[in-house]
């Protein structure tokens, strides 16, 4: 899939076996995992890609745009605007689904922000990463500052979310529960890659883009519920093009920032499992891994969304007596919120998802506004909802069991949810989902078109009509 | 020393009496650091402050512009501004030493990347964050977009400092050994503080600002010999004020980031004593511990070229035989280059810097330039030294033994370094230390003139006026 040299430097680069050296700074047995990623995305050829991964890669901007431009109307980002837009330079980009325009930079950071407000966006489930909202609101604002074609954009998101996702399966459940959003944290380098590849980077530059990168991670999961919980995947698209550009006029890093003593790795995780980054490069793709959300809120909370709206035509809402739900711990200590007063607070609330799932059968961004958290038969609901824990459940199963008034006992086991890899959402879903997110921001004939666009990246001379098709 | 009311705060503080509640995020015995530090940097009042907490203050904005306009014209931030210049927003601010201007977000960057080049800052030596960088690149480019009193100024600077030195007491050693360069990871605090403070943030901006510089931690040690290094503190600095300006339009964080589950200390340290961040406050400042570095490079190896510059009169350096330094593990740990081949790297050479104490009986930026790191005398010299390390000699301390051909033994014990708080540097060694550092960069009238300004900042009406002269 990869062409002969290419091919050559991955395979060396997955034995580790002209890349290995010894250092005063390592053990002898770390590979050069900086060099190795830099080596592998800066010689990749978008003709090597599979046909699977391309249209992943589709989806996955599509979803990104649906997201980010559903959120951009939030006072989130208007709060963001206001602070940050006085500072703005030369106003390059565009804001999706908006009208304002700011420099790259920042521009990055607001689009980032908008496509993590709904907490709607695309999940790579090994990790939890959302992997466009670092990556992709980066490359879109580039994209207007240095012309690039469709296929380019596609290529550079693609070998960005490699990257970030590589990373993190490589630290990943270590440095995400020493309480890292493993979005940000990671998603620096998916934007430092993109960027690279959209500005040309060679490998030196490229080692040095992931290097400064790494000495700028973002986000902690203390902000779940919080506008900082969205700010951290723009801050990481924000960061990692800074790194680019700056790695572009020679700015230097150390060449082992993610393994070397002292490093990232040292620094954010207490496990860490290098293979992940450097073998099958170009074999398997992290890309082609990517899911997308039917539910407006946290991935764990799935399963129990899934079984609440397949149990609603079965249990009347005021014939409900009790509400049991068997899950994994993650669920609880992510979505454990029993009172939620705000919209935001309600998807961090298992309780609120099922209710809602129960009473709509749905949980999209309409299911999780203020005044849906405050409805008093939401609140009935909620509080007949019991949640009992057991680490053998996995985070994609769930057991709901629903007891009505008249004794009957309803129940729905989630093997896995919809919007996994296994049951993935359709691309009319995603459609679907696109324009319920863009009603009223944009024109219905702007969204229809704005849609093909994503579809049809490849024909693209200038991957800036993505940008300026969006802005309102 | 605080008005009343700020004091029983402080108090109630300090015991936690008030402030500790029971959440589900923390153990019972957290208290609420965030609020606690937040509460007090904004309630604290200037006429507070101890003569000796402000006189330290005027010697610390003194080393810091000297050194930032030092650095000003080192490629390291021509490459920056080359990457950052063209897309930077209203040129309001001054980047020191230079003619260009810029956005006070991208002002505070490269002005803090400046005052690191040399590694010539100022020492907090408990935590060794070098405490002006993030803090005052933050607040001399806010100065010139909000006017602002010297006296504010100044006072901003100190509780700036206040609050990234307590923070790093309260992490150290552990965050810095898991490999967190603590002036760029601390920084932010610093910068969110003082930025928070001349904007007039309330209590509850003021606790989202440090949210938002939580989620931003910058810096890892691995980058130590890399221009990166000095990217740390100009991106805390330009961190902290986005927090800043963000908490000011409502752009909220959690209330507990510091100490929450999930929060920055778990995630960055594995050890935390809050008690470093909530007692005393008003009582005892670590911005008075503040220390002025004599030599141009990394504080481990100051006793070291104190005793080799002692030394320099009785070792004729054609007579020397062997040279022999007893000194802390963490010496060879952060300076143990045995071969550098340019002056940046020469700074993280122990062996380098005892060669220029010998030769020049200096280590001021001269000696770590390219052409004296190749000298061939330097180069024979450090191949004849020697470095034993034990754990049980202090980093403040070290034996050199330096054995002539003629069989003499000549030996120098230090017990602190010049520099340190128990030998500080005079006023007038750091005057002409600045002088030195903006000698060819400013007319010596400029520089006198500046000088004066930092010693007599309490009488600007405008703050902005350091800004300004400081420009070339």
């Amino acid at each position: 899939m990869l062409d002969r040299r290419a091919a050559m430097a991955a395979s060396a680069a997955a034995t580790g076996a002209s890349l290995i050296t010894k250092t005063q700074a390592q053990a002898p047995e770390t590979p050069e995992v900086t060099r190795i990623l830099a080596r592998y995305v800066t010689r990749a050829r978008f003709e090597d890609l599979p046909e699977a991964v391309r249209r992943e890669g589709h989806r996955t901007l599509l979803n990104y745009v649906g997201v980010a431009v559903g959120g951009s109307h939030h006072e989130t980002v208007g709060r963001a605007l206001k602070a940050i837009g006085p500072f703005s330079g030369k106003p390059e980009a565009n804001i999706l689904g908006r009208s304002e325009r700011l420099d790259i930079l920042n521009a990055a950071l607001v689009n980032g922000i908008s496509s993590h407000i709904f907490d709607y966006d695309d999940t790579h489930l090994k990790t939890i990463i959302h992997p466009a909202g670092p990556v992709v609101s980066a490359i879109l604002a580039l994209s207007q500052h240095k012309p690039v074609t469709g296929t380019n954009f596609l290529h550079a998101m693609i070998m960005g979310i490699e990257a970030e996702c590589r990373i993190g399966n490589a630290v990943y459940p270590s440095h995400y529960d020493l309480g890292w959003h493993i979005t940000g944290s990671c998603g620096v380098f998916g934007s430092a890659v993109a960027c690279g590849r959209l500005l040309g980077l060679n490998e030196q530059q490229m080692i040095w883009a992931l290097g400064i990168a790494a000495s700028q991670p973002v986000g902690l999961k203390v902000q779940f519920g919080s506008m900082t919980k969205s700010f951290h995947p723009g801050r990481a698209a924000q960061n990692g093009m800074t790194a680019a550009l700056l790695a572009q006029q020679g700015f230097t890093a150390d060449n082992a920032a993610l393994e070397g003593k002292d490093g990232w790795a040292q620094a954010v995780s207490r496990q860490v499992r290098w293979e992940e980054v450097t073998q099958g490069l170009g074999n398997r793709y992290e890309a082609a891994l990517n899911t997308y959300k039917p539910f407006a809120c946290g991935i764990v909370a799935h399963p129990a969304i899934d079984a609440a709206i397949q149990l609603r035509d079965q249990a009347p809402v005021d014939q409900i007596e009790t509400i049991e739900l068997h899950a994994n711990p993650l669920v609880l200590s992510l979505t454990g919120k029993t009172d939620p007063k705000t919209g935001l607070e309600g998807k961090f609330s298992i309780y609120h998802c099922i209710a809602v799932g129960l009473i709509f059968g749905a949980a999209g961004e309409k299911q999780f506004q203020d005044n849906v958290v405050r409805d008093p038969r939401i609140l009935r609901l909620r509080k007949l909802v019991t949640v009992r824990t057991d680490p053998a459940v996995s985070a994609a199963q769930c057991d709901l069991i629903v007891r009505l008034k008249d004794g009957r006992v309803l129940s729905r086991h989630i093997e896995t949810a919809i919007g996994s890899t296994q049951k993935p959402m359709s691309d009319a879903a995603l459609e679907a989902k696109f324009l319920d997110l863009s009603d009223g921001i944009l024109p219905r004939p702007q969204a229809e078109k704005l849609i093909q666009l994503c579809w049809q990246i490849e024909r693209q001379d200038e991957a800036s009509a993505l940008a300026r098709g969006a802005a309102a």
